[in-house]
C-alpha cells in the first residue's frame, strides 16, 4: 500500500503550516474526517463511514487520530504517531470525550464535510465555539506546490491518452449504451495506470447531453449524436478532469454531396456552430488568466462569447472550479467571486451550451496559473470528429 | 434515466410515514442532502457536492427541494413538485433563508451525514434546536418491504454469479495484481447488469488479507495465497455485499503425495482450519437469527465459535451490519446492541479471522429475517478452492 501514501508530499510541513494558521485564526483545534482535508495532511484516503474516524490537529502538540482498530495496519504507514484505536464493541464517544478534554479548546474548526452525527458528539463534549476548517485550510490548499502540479499533470496526460483512444472508436461506438461506453473509459483509465475514476464518468449522448450533470444511462448512442465525455482519474491521489464533446462515426462531407442533403451520422443542425462557440469561449477564458485577475473575470470572458452568440441562457453553470485533493474546490470561476488568481492555482475551464431536448456541448481543460498567464495541463484534441 | 428512479418504490408513502414520525418526535422539519436518506424518500441518488442541494421535509405541507439549476431535468423525473432552483451566480443561502423562514421550525432534524458547512448555514437561518434525521428515519428504514428485499436479492444473485465466475479463474489469477483482479470483478459486475459497485471492491491477498479494510494494491497474487474477495453491486439503487476467501489454482492433494511435502499452490499452514472455523462461526450466527433475538446475540454466537478455536483476538470487527439504501446501516450486529431483530431486517453476517503478517479469512452473506428465522440472500459456494 506504500503507493497510496505518496512520500513526495510534505505532510508534516503542511501540518506545521496548518498549526500556524490556527494560531492566526484564534482557533485551538481542527477536527477532520476521512476526505480531502485529511488526505492533504496525511495522505490517507478513504470515504467517511459510520465508524468514528477523526483527526484532531491541536494548535500545540502532535495530531491525535481516533480510528477503528481495523485500520491499524494501514495507519502505521502514515506519519501519524498518536493513533488511538477503538474496537467495535467499545463506545468511541468515550475516547472522543477524553481527547477533547485533553485539548480543552475554546474554538474548534470542524471539517467542512464533517457529518452532523460526529459534530453532535463533539458539541456534546465541549462548550467551545464551532467554525469550519476551511477557515485555515482553504488558503493553504488553494496554491499547489510542484509535487501537486506534477501529480495532476500526470493524471491529465493519462486521461488525455484515453480520450484520444476513445475518439478512435468511430462507428464502433454506435449502438453502444452510455453505461457501456463509460465502463470502457473506466477500464482504459485503470489499464493506463489511473488509481480510480476521479468522479463518476459522464457519458451524455444526444438529448442527455443537455443535462450538465447527467451521468450515464442505458440509452444507446446513435449515429450523429453529440456525446459529452467528461471523466478523470487519480495519480498519487490527485485528480484530472477534462471534457470533450464528440460525434462518433461522422465522416467529413465530400465535396460533391449537397450540404442540404441529410446524411446518417451527421450531427444535428446547429451543432457545429455551437461547438465552435464553446471552443472560442474556452479560449477567451484561458486568455484572460494571469495573476491578479479576479476569478469572476475568467467566467465573464467565457460568458461574453456565449452571450454574443445568442446562447447566454443555455450556459447554465459556472466556468470552472479548482482541482486538488478535491475535484471541486476553490477557486470557483463564477460571477461574484473576486478572489484574485495566483501562480500555482489549478482549475478547470469548462464553458458549455445546453439545448434542452436537443444536445449539449462542453469543452473542459485543467489549467495552472503561471507567473504571467496560464498553462493548459490537457493536450488532447478538442475537435468533435 | 427513468431506470434510475425505480417506480416500484413508494416514495410518497415513505414521506407520509416520515411526516407522521416527525409529529411523534416533536420535530418540525427534516433537512436532507444527497445520500441514502434522500434516496429513500425520492429515489434520487447522487453524491453530496459543494453546491447547496437540500431537501426540506416539513411536518405539514409538501417537501421543498433547494437544488442547483443544472439538476432541473433530472429532478423533473422525481415525484417532488416544489423544486426551487438556484443558479451558480446566485447565493443559495438567500433561498435557504427564505425556506427556513417559511417553515419557521422550533426543532430541525438534519441528515446524519449533513456537511458542517450546510449545517452552519441552517444554524445561521434559525434559532431552532437541532437533532439528527435518524431519530425519525432509522426506524422506518430498518425494516425492508418486499420491493426492497427483491432489489437486494437481485443484486445479490448478480454478485453471486460473478463470484462463481471469478473463482473459476484458477491459475489464471496467479501473478495478477489485486488492482487488476478488482477491475475484472467490477467489469463483470457491470456486464451482468449491476448499476455500480456498492463500495470499492476489496481484493486482499496473502498478508494484505489480514487488514479487514485493505482495498487493493499493486501486489501480485501468488500461488497458495488466501485471497479475500469482498464486493457488491447495486440493482434499482439497492446494494449487495458478500465475501469469499479463496485460493486460486490449488489442486486437491492426490492420495499418493505425502501431506508433509510442501507443494507450490498449497495455502499456508493453518489456513484450512481457520477457514473451517470462520465458516462454522457464520453458520452458528445465522442459526441464531429469529425475530425477538437481540442483535448482539448473533454477534456472540459467531464470536463464541471463534474464541473456542483460540482466535478470539483475531476477530477484530463486529459480525455484521444492516444493508439498504446504505451498505452499512442499522442494525449492527455488535456487542452492546440489544435491538431486537424483526422480520424484514436485512443484514450481513461476516465473521473473520485476521492473522497479522500471514493472511485473513472472511466469509459474508446477506440474510433477511423471516417470521421464524433467517433466509440467506447469497447462494454462491463458500469453499476456498
Amino acid at each position: 500500500m506504500s503507493d497510496d501514501y505518496g512520500s513526495e508530499f510534505d505532510y508534516e510541513g503542511r501540518t506545521r503550516a496548518c498549526r500556524s494558521a490556527l494560531r492566526d485564526a484564534g482557533a485551538d483545534c481542527l477536527v477532520l474526517l476521512p476526505g480531502p482535508n485529511l488526505q492533504y495532511l496525511t495522505g490517507f484516503r478513504d470515504e467517511p463511514s459510520e465508524r468514528h474516524f477523526l483527526l484532531f490537529v491541536p494548535r500545540e502538540g502532535e495530531p491525535i487520530l481516533l480510528a477503528p482498530t481495523m485500520y491499524d495496519e494501514q495507519l502505521s504507514e502514515t506519519w501519524l504517531s498518536d493513533v488511538r484505536l477503538w474496537d467495535d464493541h467499545e463506545d468511541p464517544r468515550d475516547r472522543l470525550d477524553a481527547i477533547v478534554f485533553e485539548i480543552d479548546p475554546d474554538r474548534v474548526l470542524v471539517d467542512d464535510r464533517m457529518w452532523a452525527r460526529f459534530t453532535q458528539d463533539l458539541r456534546a463534549a465541549t462548550d467551545a465555539e464551532f467554525g469550519l476548517a476551511s477557515e485555515v485550510l482553504a488558503d493553504l490548499r488553494i496554491r499547489k506546490d510542484d509535487a501537486e502540479i506534477d501529480a495532476i499533470e500526470r493524471a491529465s496526460a493519462l486521461a488525455d491518452r484515453v480520450s484520444e483512444e476513445i475518439r478512435t472508436l468511430g462507428e464502433e461506438a454506435i449502438d453502444v449504451t452510455e453505461r457501456d461506453l463509460a465502463r470502457e473509459i473506466d477500464s482504459q483509465l485503470a489499464s493506463a495506470g489511473g488509481e480510480e475514476p476521479a468522479f463518476e464518468t459522464i457519458v451524455a449522448s444526444g438529448p442527455n447531453g443537455a443535462r450538465p450533470h447527467h451521468r450515464r444511462s442505458s440509452r444507446e448512442i446513435e449515429a450523429g449524436d453529440p456525446v459529452v465525455l467528461d471523466f478523470g482519474t487519480r495519480v498519487d491521489g490527485y485528480p484530472s478532469d477534462q471534457t470533450r464533446t464528440v460525434v462518433f462515426g461522422a465522416e467529413p462531407r465530400s465535396a460533391k454531396e449537397s450540404s442540404d442533403e441529410p446524411r446518417s451520422g451527421e450531427p444535428p443542425a446547429g451543432f457545429e456552430d455551437v461547438h465552435d462557440v464553446v471552443r472560442e469561449a474556452q479560449r477567451a477564458a484561458i486568455d484572460r488568466i494571469e495573476p491578479g485577475v479576479p476569478a469572476e473575470a475568467v467566467d465573464a470572458a467565457a460568458r461574453e462569447v456565449i452571450e454574443r452568440a445568442g446562447y447566454g441562457e443555455a450556459f447554465t453553470h459556472r466556468t470552472g472550479h479548482g482541482v486538488g485533493c478535491e475535484v471541486h474546490e476553490p477557486p470557483y470561476l463564477v460571477a461574484g467571486n473576486s478572489r484574485e488568481l495566483e501562480p500555482g492555482m489549478v482549475f478547470s475551464v469548462e464553458p458549455g451550451i445546453y439545448l434542452e431536448g436537443e444536445f449539449g456541448v462542453r469543452i473542459e481543460d485543467l489549467v495552472c496559473v503561471t507567473d504571467d498567464g496560464a498553462r493548459r495541463l490537457n493536450g488532447s484534441s478538442r475537435g468533435w470528429r
